[in-house]
């Protein structure tokens, strides 16, 4: 490869935090990146070349971002793949990951099947397209189950739990569109691998703990309290999810550590993942540098974790949507080693992700409990009530 | 202080590699960045809000610069200081550090006095306006000496050595306009201190040794191979030069270790400096992210170490001004723990400053011998000759 000025332009679709983090990290490495986004003046404009306005199927903005990128990614599933793999066709511009990735992956359902066919243990799971198949499904897979929404769902939007035979009718008209029940999963945490496709190339990040609340990442921890060995086949599952995966890049890999001390697939998301922002203090190369320089054609960074590190989330505490202004950063800004990570969104409502908090521990120390309690702490701190 | 969308602005004068680091620095932080700049899309600009077109001394672009701006600050001492301070007041927009401080430091000669006058150890020196006065300096200072422009010169430009007597006509007839002199420091190694200023706050950064050759910066090493002692009374220096600069902000101070173990000041730069650029992965807060906050009156961040980290300058290697093209990165970018930045200069030019590398130790070691010696061999890896 050759480094020129400019250098070489990453296309993004999508201009949201994970845009903004990924044009922090491509300056350093001299790539460019320029975004589309439906909503003017996105989160990443400011760190990014150029930001283009255009919703996610918008074939005519599409071809211009490609027309000045030397490849294209996408930092949202909502991406319309068809629009995007004719618009990579059109313009002989790669596309990273691949489109079928994103199609896989969009619909819940065939991307539990593909991954089942392919060996990864999953939870139990059903296609269910009325009530009747919800509540014969349920049947088999006992109560709770959890209906989710095959297309459309994040942050746990599109998932309902059904807990009782009361709650089939309700619940399946809740979710509008085709939809799939999965088996109650009793587990002792949830875990997260930041895995990486390279050119010819294959890695993956530490394995991290993830604590939801209202299935909304609050706390991530690296490392986890899980054992070595449940790591190790942590690991190995996110290998075998990474093979079925097509396309250069970062992908966030959900995990759940059943109480048998099992490893079961839950979600992926073909990008980087709320769940490896800590990598940025935390590893050598940040899960957005690795991004970069994965789907670029880069070779990829180590993945070695420098200290123990916690991140907690910033979300919205107001109940009425209303200009974003955060008040107590104060709080972050003064700890040693804690870092703020302020997305730039203009606006806040209830459970909206602003921004983040990451605390760095000792190098060399394992235990992360005291940190997880300060970053909590830190992050209790901070509020948009005015 | 309340964090707002968009936040904060910070103005800079100048959009060069240190601008551009700033913007990189100031986006985790929520505040926006804006450059002026007399090249058009300068370094700064794909990591920054705008890039404004403007001379150092255009009144009128560094009024626009602050009508957007909530504080203003320069990344190059060029800035003219009378104009700088005017338009800070006429639009009520702080400046920092304070345009005396600019004043101060732009004439080395007005420099030294002014720090020799607060005890600050400095070595000898004298101004001089004419060959005649230059011989009669050098017959008190002794051969050999360095006669130095009192304004404008940077990376040894302005500085020429007075081997002997026969050296003082054309030496200070290379000199344009009013110069100085110092006598030979027998030095035995060069140190460097970023310095804090914060709001009622004062910290310097972890002292680092720096190697020059052509008197550019090639290489920093933190922590340097001087004593426990020695660094002791660098820190001493650094907080006596703080003492000195008015104005919020980080401060790069030159240091001379002498072969008697002495520290003697050799210059201050009223910004971030390249000898602190190993800040970005070797500290919890970059020097970058700690002007920032700084100069926007936020906490300053801890200077703690990470980890022992070498840097080493990427400088043109041609002849000839042209493109620029750099080749052999990907030895840079296949090495754990190595991280290029790279500066998106169009044109390279013998000696100019177009990237670096730093490399990161072992948390808790401290031999940089190896570790410099690899960041130089990364480094010797890489070249513009096509």
């Amino acid at each position: 490869m050759t480094l020129t000025s400019p250098g070489p332009t990453l296309g993004v679709v999508g201009g949201g935090q994970l845009g903004r983090m990924l044009g922090e990290a491509a300056a350093p490495l001299g790539v460019e990146v320029v975004v589309t986004d439906p909503t003017p003046d996105p989160p990443a404009a400011p760190t990014v070349r150029d930001a283009l306005l255009g919703e996610w199927d918008d074939e005519s903005t599409f071809r211009t971002l490609a027309e000045r990128a030397d490849v294209l990614t996408f930092e949202i599933e909502l991406t319309d793949p068809d629009t995007l793999e004719r618009v990579s066709e059109a313009t002989d511009t790669p596309v990273h990951p691949h489109p079928d990735t994103l199609r896989l992956i969009q619909d819940k359902y065939v991307q539990k099947e593909a991954l089942a066919d392919a060996g990864v243990p999953v939870p139990d799971y059903r296609a269910v397209d009325s009530a009747d198949e919800l509540a014969a499904a349920c049947d088999e897979l006992g109560y709770p189950a959890m209906l989710k929404a095959r297309e459309g769902g994040y942050d746990g939007r599109g998932n309902i739990p059904v807990e009782s035979p009361d709650d089939v009718e309700s619940a399946f008209e809740a979710i509008e569109g085709p939809a799939m029940v999965e088996g109650f999963v009793d587990f002792e945490r949830e875990l997260a691998i930041m895995g990486c496709l390279g050119d010819d190339a294959i890695d993956t990040f530490p394995v991290t703990e993830t604590i939801h609340r209202e299935e909304i990442l609050r706390e991530s921890v690296s490392p986890p309290g899980a054992s070595a060995a449940v790591r190790e086949q942590a690991r190995e599952v996110a290998r075998d999810v990474l093979d079925v995966m097509s396309g250069r890049g970062v992908y966030g890999i959900e995990l759940f550590e059943t109480t048998d001390g099992e490893i079961l697939l839950n979600e992926i998301a073909p990008r980087p993942h709320n769940s490896g922002h800590w990598t940025i203090e935390g590893c050598h190369t940040s899960q957005f540098e690795q991004h970069v320089r994965a789907v670029m054609g880069m070779p990829l960074g180590t993945t070695e974790r420098r200290a123990p590190t916690v991140s907690a989330n910033i979300l919205g505490d107001v109940d009425e949507r209303q200009p974003a202004a955060l008040s107590g950063e104060n709080g972050v800004l003064e700890t040693p080693r804690a870092h703020l990570h302020w997305y730039g969104k203009r606006e806040v409502y209830r459970l909206r992700k602003m921004g983040h908090v990451t605390l760095v521990g000792e190098s060399g120390s394992v235990d992360t409990d005291a940190l997880l309690e300060e970053v909590r702490a830190l992050r209790d701190g901070l509020t948009f009530q005015g």
